[in-house]
């Protein structure tokens, strides 16, 4: 979520060439293309009919051959409905295409996955997931996207217990598998462990409750997430649902107050929000501090002032070290799952998936590199290998 | 519809191999691929985060510039509920999808018309149709295919009604068109006109109704549909809605009785229904007659037996002369819509389409040869030139 929000001032390509950006989109950014010849009679003879009928007839016999004669299993459809699209909000499903292709072909170039747009003409959480049940029987996995909070929480949920196939929020986990391997590698660094350290986070969103679970589930010491209130603690009588569980989850102190106020002795500050967090509350914060301040296009703390006070600082921004990228994640963890055939991604996937690209790191760690560039091409095959080795773990793969 | 139905004697390649189907369908027949580059950071920022932004923000302010910025312009979905796959029926979504990508592929073999496997977990009329209009976002087209009649017609007349995308169900028209152009050479090898043919139509489902209305509608004599019970009349109490209607345009001359009485001096035979058709029958028709005899992997009148009689034979089958196959349609159908941008498809591009079709035949017209291969790369071109300039005279253009 981070890096996918709208960053005008971060990179000098698109600023320098407006026209180049639009010049790229014309047709649009993806094709479909067959993978055997059709050339002549005995191509069409097999790929389509006669021959075709025999593999429709097998897979009616065993409906579990249509993972293996056709596309299904390796093709997700990255679904949205255009109501947070990036930094822009609620732009519409056709306004949210250009981002949804984009999407597709990391997908692609990324992880191997074959990802098809598919916007939506409804923001109706009801009309949305039975949509979406319809169009499984032709896709391997879900991938949904820029939803607004909270009904991205209802959707994904109900996506999940209805359907037997991998249903990813990026905007939520995406962000939060970075995040922790972000936070591994800075712990590392600092020679403790993710059960020394209290996180606060501002951002009570799909980002900021994602973080917020995926630290609890990998043994943070403490963690609470904030919004524009304050602390979500459970003597607030104005939560959501979903904030209403996030604060039994978290803020075992029972911390009450502002942002600032929780930031007073924190170990690490997450921002998922944009705003801005005053210089003195950065400073009133542990020492050798983790600062991952993710809005864009500007950080809750700049990095020239969080490095003032912090051990790591880490951003959305590509213009900066320490990039919390989704697409780290994404790629991988759909690879993996796919390929074992997994039937939904479970925490322990997607703790995986964090430790692997955490992992990728390796040796070099530095306060400038706890985590790997966004083109670093074994991360994707290493999430892959780790989220497959989870799944078969975790006893959600078919296949392998 | 004829070429799409399972004929296992009609080709020697899927006979003599049956594992090469299966190994060629492994893994599926097609895969998406990026067509911009997106290998390091000026890539990523142009396709992607933040230059994707000014893209989104366009088509936010000026929705049509979706055609121009993203592949929806160019993207079909291929929507299914598996319901009548070729000649095995109702096997389900999951069964259908190989016919689904062979169309995919096909599409863009020949039309150059990306294309996406939409197969539906619904037989739902009104679900069908309400998700395939909250699909529509995403797509520049829809091609219906292998929905059980009759559920195809209000299906079809609800989209089309509901959204301002070409909807075309290829099973009905994708036949009638190919169907057309074949006669409309057979007609001009015999020195005669449409005008001067009375055709019998032996089928009622989505084929023989679309096949009955473009011919009357592109001018023939007369023209009767035949269903089990026999020519659908308008004094028949048990008649369909759809049926009702076709009794209404067709039969001018008030026939009633058995398809062979009906055949009894008739011009044109059209069998898109299986079954068999006794010789005397057709030995009954007019001097110089056709018979188009589509059913697979079965002709209702083997072409050894039409010959002895007809002037001109055509089937579905890939192993005789004059092939009647969809893909002849298709492709340039929305290669052309597509291009000018069109609303829908009327029935004069689906006229202009099959007259393109006719017209690659050329000065080589020849009783063996009243319809070009399905290989015969000038179809889809010529197709696509005429149904974009009918979409324009039509007024249905909102492009070029």
């Amino acid at each position: 979520m981070a890096a996918e929000i709208v960053n005008p001032r971060s990179d000098s390509v698109t600023d320098n060439n407006p026209d180049a950006v639009f010049a790229l989109h014309r047709g649009g950014k993806m094709a479909v293309q067959a993978t055997v010849p059709v050339q002549n009679k005995d191509d069409l003879s097999l790929a389509y009919t006669p021959g075709v009928a025999k593999v429709c007839t097998a897979i009616a016999e065993q409906p579990e051959l249509v993972n293996e004669y056709t596309w299904k299993s390796n093709v997700v459809a990255v679904v949205t409905d255009g109501t947070a699209v990036l930094g822009l909000g609620d732009i519409g499903p056709e306004a949210s295409l250009p981002v949804m292709e984009g999407k597709a072909i990391l997908f692609k170039q990324f992880g191997g996955v074959d990802a098809v747009p598919i916007a939506l003409a409804t923001k109706d959480t009801d009309e949305i997931v039975e949509t979406v049940v319809r169009l499984a029987p032709s896709f391997g996995g879900v991938n949904l996207e820029d939803i607004s909070a909270p009904r991205c929480f209802e959707i994904e949920r109900r996506l999940q217990e209805a359907l037997d196939i991998p249903i990813f929020h990026d905007d939520q986990h995406g962000t939060a598998i970075v995040t922790l391997a972000a936070l591994r590698n800075a712990a590392k660094l600092t020679g403790r462990t993710l059960g020394d350290l209290r996180a606060v986070i501002s951002g009570s969103g799909a980002a900021g409750i994602a973080i917020a679970k995926i630290l609890v589930d990998a043994g943070i010491g403490d963690v609470c997430v904030t919004d524009r209130k304050g602390v979500v603690s459970a003597d607030r009588a104005d939560l959501t649902d979903v904030k209403a569980e996030i604060a039994g989850l978290t803020n075992r102190t029972g911390l009450t107050g502002s942002l600032e106020q929780a930031l007073a002795g924190a170990d690490v500050f997450i921002g998922v929000s944009g705003g801005t967090v005053a210089e003195e509350a950065v400073a009133s914060m542990a020492k050798d501090s983790f600062v991952f301040a993710m809005a864009n296009p500007n950080p809750e703390v700049h990095p020239e002032v969080a490095h003032k006070y912090a051990a790591v600082v880490a951003t959305g921004r590509s213009d900066f070290p320490n990039q919390i990228n989704n697409v780290l994640a994404f790629p991988g963890i759909f690879a993996g799952a796919l390929k074992v055939r997994a039937a939904r991604i479970t925490e322990g996937m997607k703790i995986a998936a964090a430790d692997a690209i955490a992992g990728v790191v390796g040796d070099e760690l530095a306060a400038d590199y706890v985590i790997p560039s966004p083109f670093d091409e074994r991360v994707a095959e290493a999430v892959a290998a780790a989220v497959a080795a989870a799944a078969k773990a975790d006893g959600v793969a078919r296949l392998g």
